[in-house]
This record gives structure tokens, sequence and C-alpha cells, in this order.
């Protein structure tokens, strides 16, 4: 990947965060090869994103210091010899690639232990590599490297990333398109008689085509409840309904997060049919309601009412669907967020931390089940790119804890419920812009299919 | 992936190791999630092989310690939660999946600290991940851990490794077959107009087909000299030359590793054409030359001296292709071995040491460019699985580089090399068992077309 942005670009990042961090020396540390089985088996490069955002160089083991009280940037990292010439063929130089970010001075990776200061500023770290690094560096315990990190730091980093730059905008449309086609290559090809594992051979074909890695380890499933699910030996048959929740990155490294669900045999069956209905009404709600100074907490609740609503109409749940959301009982179909932001990384800077990244001094993450695993409450602004996804997951081993725990029986018809244990589940995902007035949908508008009528639509064009 | 083999199989595996270790404490450390961009974000995951091969169980974060003296197994892991339950779906329990391993005992990770001891014998680490953990377990600096490993242990491992069971034969027929499909479907859809990377997708959905990775990053690249080639964003045009270095796993985790090259447009340019037959000749001939007791360097410089005969023939050499090898001209054109062991890993237990796994008391690994990169040089025994692959590439910063020391004037010709400095790369590669009366190919005989004359009828039936 070559350096996507004008050096001016990335000088004027690291100029607005010099300043709005005061003094000190930062350490940007780049990524390093990450092993498979042995030591030179490698798993696909990728870069650290805040490495990326603020020096834009795409490889393995360079690392930056910015010393805002000698207003000096330093990368640091070795030149390929001639021996590696002959393997790698020839490559950019470090001072190439340094001119092409407008960083000026460049060292060898030995000279980083002699330039750094005890007291440097650095961002929590997320991979083993950068604990040893950091020990290293400055004398510290790899198992404490995780907790030394600056806090101010992080909140320079996160105000300035948050807010996405045109540019940005622009490459995560390019990301979300490329995994729009991925999406439709897939519905396009599904069939029963195939494994999932086939249908993820065609979207990675298709991000192969584009030139991008997938920006996450796709889902591609008919247990769509299972939300962690990262298993593809499933086959497939009429009335299967498949959740595919995959993206993949523009080539300058930004991030889709795209969740389709559809029937095997391009049909739904009706129940199928009626809670994908549900689902879309709330994504429909939801994305109506984004717009600057909203919490996307009340979003999120918004959602989950509008799913309490439609599942009572179909029979799941009973009561007022308020009283449901605020006792909780809607986590029985929907135990996740309503979304996160998203940027250079699928979630984007999670390793930044979740509260500092989407909540804030107003607004703390709540220990609650269903809400401690919403990324994002904070309020909106505009410049935030978000992903909207609700969903409904019936989880057999949810009901019954639930069911032996006596929770929420005013709320919840378990018979119904357990006749239909085995559903499995439903995501509608897309990624969403804040702009001065609402929001705006990331990617083109008419590329994929999103209501049950357009996606039995579009599947039958090719069955 | 599931547990492959009997419990028979895994037992019968350690007590091999337990005997011929003889006393102590041995730690097999499995392998962790390896995190992308943030610490969630996960590669797919590989389970360390020597752990496999012993141990059998597929999953992050456990490891075993076998104590001899005091005849103990113990998997160290820590369940799911009902909490995890619900986001992972029902998974097997670490007891399941030890006693399908034939180990009795479990205990939670935090025991591992526990019982550990100083004296603990481990192999070389790979990965950060698995220096941090030596230096928590036994209190050793994490830059150190890599040195104390124990080279008893080291060598046990590759003594009953290194001999493949019939069991893992079949396993590496499969993983080849799966690898020969990739190429078919490579060879059968590559046309001009595309790029690099859309072939790199078809091969990539064949492996997802089978449900398995890719046993290492592909090279497919139309310069074929650029030896670690990663890069695939180039455009074909009949008349290019193709080389395609790529291969999948078995289900249970044994490694392809094939290679072809082959012509945009489906004809070989004439100079393409006899570059292609030298180097299958050197093929051809290493292969008639493997048998139990014969040095694999020997093979090595037998291809050489083939290649030194079949590029003088072509006009690219000079003078008497015994003394060309011997004084390393050769290494104009094949800069690299001609094959390694294969086995659970690509470069089968490259983790344990180059001179360790190729190399033995008889014969060290040579430090002379060309023989360097040999990473194969002990006699061959039966039930060795190696790779065969010869080449030539015809590398312009090595042209230049040796030009100018004035290297090998009596043996290259090199205004007629300098002619062809663009020409690219050739290799043939293909994997092999050393029987007891010579060597027989893994995977089907039929399938992969390899002479010139096949590459071309075979890309001619689609064309």
């Amino acid at each position: 990947m070559e350096v996507v942005f004008d050096a001016s670009v990335y000088i004027q990042r690291r100029n607005k965060l010099k300043s709005s961090i005061g003094s000190g020396q930062l350490l940007l540390m780049g990524n390093q090869e990450s092993s498979i089985n042995f030591k030179d088996n490698w798993y696909h490069f990728r870069q650290d994103s805040t490495f990326l955002y603020y020096a834009g160089i795409n490889k393995p083991n360079v690392h930056v210091i910015i010393d805002i009280d000698n207003d000096t940037t330093v990368l640091y990292g070795d030149e390929l010899t001639i021996d590696d010439i002959v393997w790698t063929g020839p490559l950019p130089s470090n001072q190439d690639l340094a001119d092409q970010v407008g960083i000026t001075h460049c060292k060898p990776l030995s000279d980083l232990t002699k330039d750094i200061r005890t007291e440097v500023l650095y961002l929590p770290p997320y991979r083993p590599e950068h604990h040893i690094l950091l020990s290293g560096l400055i004398g510290i315990d790899t198992t404490k490297a995780g907790q030394s990190y600056s806090l101010r730091f992080v909140h320079a980093v996160i105000n300035q990333r948050n807010i996405k730059e045109e540019r940005e905008i622009i490459e995560m449309g390019r990301a979300v398109n490329h995994s729009y086609d991925m999406h439709n290559a897939v519905m396009k090809a599904a069939r029963s008689g195939m494994y999932e594992s086939d249908l993820v051979g065609i979207a990675s074909a298709v991000a192969h085509h584009h030139q991008v890695p997938f920006s996450y380890p796709a889902i591609l499933t008919k247990r769509g409840e299972v939300l962690h699910n990262h298993d593809h030996s499933g086959f497939l048959s009429d009335g299967d309904m498949v959740l595919y929740d995959g993206g993949c990155e523009s080539r300058s490294g930004y991030a889709g997060d795209i969740t389709r669900t559809f029937p095997i045999g391009g049909k739904w069956q009706p129940l199928q049919k009626d809670l994908y209905d549900v689902v879309h009404q709330a994504y429909h709600k939801s994305v109506k309601a984004m717009r600057p100074d909203a919490f996307f907490k009340d979003i999120h609740l918004l959602a989950c009412k509008t799913l309490a609503e439609g599942l009572k109409e179909v029979g799941f749940m009973k009561g007022d669907p308020d009283d449901a959301v605020a006792n909780g009982a809607h986590t029985m179909f929907f135990q996740c967020g309503l979304g996160h932001m998203i940027g250079l990384d699928v979630h984007d800077m999670e390793n930044l931390g979740e509260q500092n990244v989407g909540y804030s001094q107003e607004i703390e993450k709540s220990n609650e089940f269903g809400l401690k695993s919403l990324r994002l409450g904070r309020r909106l602004q505009s410049g935030y790119t978000v992903t909207v996804e609700p969903g409904i997951y019936i989880i057999p081993a949810l009901i019954e804890l639930r069911k032996s725990q006596g929770m929420y029986k005013d709320f919840i018809n378990y018979d119904f419920l357990e006749q239909h244990a085995s559903f499995g589940g439903i995501r509608i995902e897309d990624n969403f812009l804040i702009t001065d007035t609402g929001s705006s949908l990331l990617g083109e508008e008419n590329i994929a299919p999103r209501t049950s009528k357009e996606v039995e639509d579009f599947m039958n064009q090719f069955s």
C-alpha cells in the first residue's frame, strides 16, 4: 500500500496533535509482521491505524517520535541491504517514504532507545510485540506497559480521529462499496447444496479483486444467533436463512462493515419475513433519529423499543414495550449494541478504550447485560462515522438461563419462544456519516438490497 | 477444527517423547489469538504445530505440561462461562477435548504458574506472546526467553516429527490435492486483462471451498524473480509468465506447497519454453536422485549442475558446468535452496532451528551465498517429506552487483544476460515422501500439469 494522501495532510494532522497535547515526546509505534506457525510465516501485514493516520507509512517495523518541545519528528527504521533487495526487489527507502509524509529526519532503529525519554507519552499497546518494545525502550515490566499509557494522548487522538475529514469520508465510501460488492456476489451465488465456506470464498475473491483484505473475519452462518460465530462448516438448504456480516478495507485502510440476512432459495419463510421486517423497522427508525447532539445510547434504546413493539406483534413479547425495555426484556432478542464508531478500524480506535471512544464525561458505559455491549453511547457530532446494526437473535442457552432465573415473565411469551428456539438470527447493518442535520449513508444508496422485498427480488434475478 | 486422530495416537506420541527425553518437565505452549489492529480483531487462529502434534487440541490459550518424573500430563486452560456461551454458542469443554487426546487432568490457566518448575524444558518461542508467557512463568527476561530453550527437547521433537506416520502421509496427500485444485483453478481462469490479485482471489475461493486456510501467503506474480514477492498488483497481458507458489492446509493442519509457472495466453514465448524445460530437467533429475542416505545437499548440487548445463545450452552460461557450480556461478540464476522439510508447517519445524531440522552432526549449514539459503542438507531417511523446487530467477540488481564485483566472468555471458534482464522467474515445485527405495509424489500424480507441453495443453483446454 502506497502513502495515500499528500505530505501536507500528515503534517497538518501532526500539528493539530502537537498543539492539542502541548508539550512532551510522543511515541507512535508501528506494527511488526505477525507470525503464524513459525517466525517467517506471516499473516498479512496490517499497520497500526493511529500510525497510518499520523505517519502514513505502511511498512513493518518503523516507529515515529514527535518531540513537541524541540519541534522534531523522526522516523526510526532500518534500510534494506543489497542482500535484502535480491529477495524483495527494489523498494522505496525509509527516507523516500518519510519525504512522502513530510517527515524530514530518519534514523536507524537502534537510535530509538537513545532518543526516547522515560516520560515519553504512548498509547495503549494491543499487540504483545508492543509490550516487549515498550519494556525494552523505557524499562517497564511487560505486564505493566499496558497500564502506563497516556490518557491525554488517547483523548487527543480520539478527538481528532472521531471527526472524519472529507478525504476520509470518500475513502470510507469506497470501503463500503467494495463491501457491498462482496455481499451482492454472495447473495447472487447462494444456493442450496453449498457450504457456508463456499460463500466466504466468493466474498474473499471479490476482496482480492479489489486488492484489499477483509476488515475483520467474516461472519457467514445459518446460525446467526451465535454472535461471535466464525465457523463456516454449515451446509445450506432451501429455507435456511444466512446472516453475513462482512466488510473489506479500502486500499487506503478504511473499513467497511455491512450485514445482510437472506433466505437460501430466495423466498422468506413467513416468520423469517415477519422478524426481518421488525429488524428493518428498527434500522429505519434508528437511521432517521441520528443527528448531531442526539445521544447514540438513546437511539439504541429507540431501536430496542421498536424491536419490542414488533416482537409483541409477532407474538414473542407481551406487555408495554417501554416497560419491557426499561426492564431489559428486549435483551432476550437483542443482546448487543446498535452500533459503533467506524474508520481506519472497524471498531474505530477500540484499542484506545471503549469508554474513551464511545462515551464521554457526560455519559458512562453501563454494566447491565445488553447495554454493556453497546460500544457507542455518547452524543453524536457532525463528522462521526458509525454503524447501525439492529438484530434479533434467538439463543437457546439464553432462553434456558433466563427462564430458570424466572426473569422477564411479564414480557416474554416463553412458550411461543421455545417453539421457535432454533429460529436463528437476523441483522441488517450499514455505515453512516453524521451530517449537520442528520445522517447520510456511506457508499452508494441503491447498490445493496435492504428490505425483505428487495432481498427477495435481488435473489430471484439470479435463481 | 476437530481433534483429528484417536486419543491413542497422541498418547503414543507423548510416550515416545517422554522416553526419548527421559526425565524432567516439558512445557508445550499453545498459541493465542493474534490481534490485527485492535485486541479483539483477530487473524485466523493457527495452533502451534508441535502442540497439535502432541496434544491435538486446536483452540487458543491452552497449554500442556508433561511431567516425565511423575508421569502426569495436564492441560491448562479456562472453561467458557455461561456469558461466553451466549456469544459463542455451546462448545466442547476443555475436559471433553482433553479426553479426546488422552489427557486425564485439566486445570485452570492460573495453576500453570504454580505447577511449573524453573528448570522446565521448553521449545524456542517464535511469537511475542510466548516470550511474555515464559517471562511470567519462569521469571526470565523477555529478550532472553528465546535463548534458554532446551536443545534436547528440540532434537527429540525433530527426530519424531521428521519421520512421518502413515496417517500423516495421507493427510499431506490431501493438502497437496487441495493445493493442486487451487493451481488448476488459477491456470484455468488466467487471462490477459486480469490482475494478479484476481487469480489470488480464485485460489482463495478454492481454499475456502475446502474449508482450509492457505499454508503461507500466496506468491503469485509475473515478477517471479522477486523471491519474496507478496505484491499482487500486477496487470496481466498475453506473453507474461506467471509464477504461482501457493498451498493450503489439509483440515488436519498439514501443509501443501506447490509452484507452477505458466504463460498468459496459453502459449510460451521461445525463451520461456527453453528455460522452463531447463528447470523441469533439474526437477526431474532431482526427484530421480532422492533416496534414503543421499544427502539432500548433493541433490541440490545436482540440480544446480543440471541448471548450469541447460543455461549453457541456452546461452546464459559458459565453461564447465561442474566448475561453474563449484565457483557458485549458478547462483546468478538459482539463489535459493532446492527444497525443505514439509509437514504441519510449510517449512516444517523452522521455529526449532534450520540447522537442527535440516542439518545434522554430519553436515553443517554453509554460509556461502546460495547454500546459506538451502534449508535442508542432511541425509534423507525413509519417512521424510520434502519439497523439490528448482528455479531460474533473473534478478537485475544481482546482475549489476556481480558484474560490478567482477564475479563469474568465466561462466556468465553477461551481454546475453543483460539483454534478458527483465525475463522474470520460473519455478516448479512438488512435495515428496522419501520411501525405502526412492521417493514418491504426495498427492495424485496426474492432477496438475507439470511439463511445458502439459501446461500449454491444460491452458488451451480453457482458452
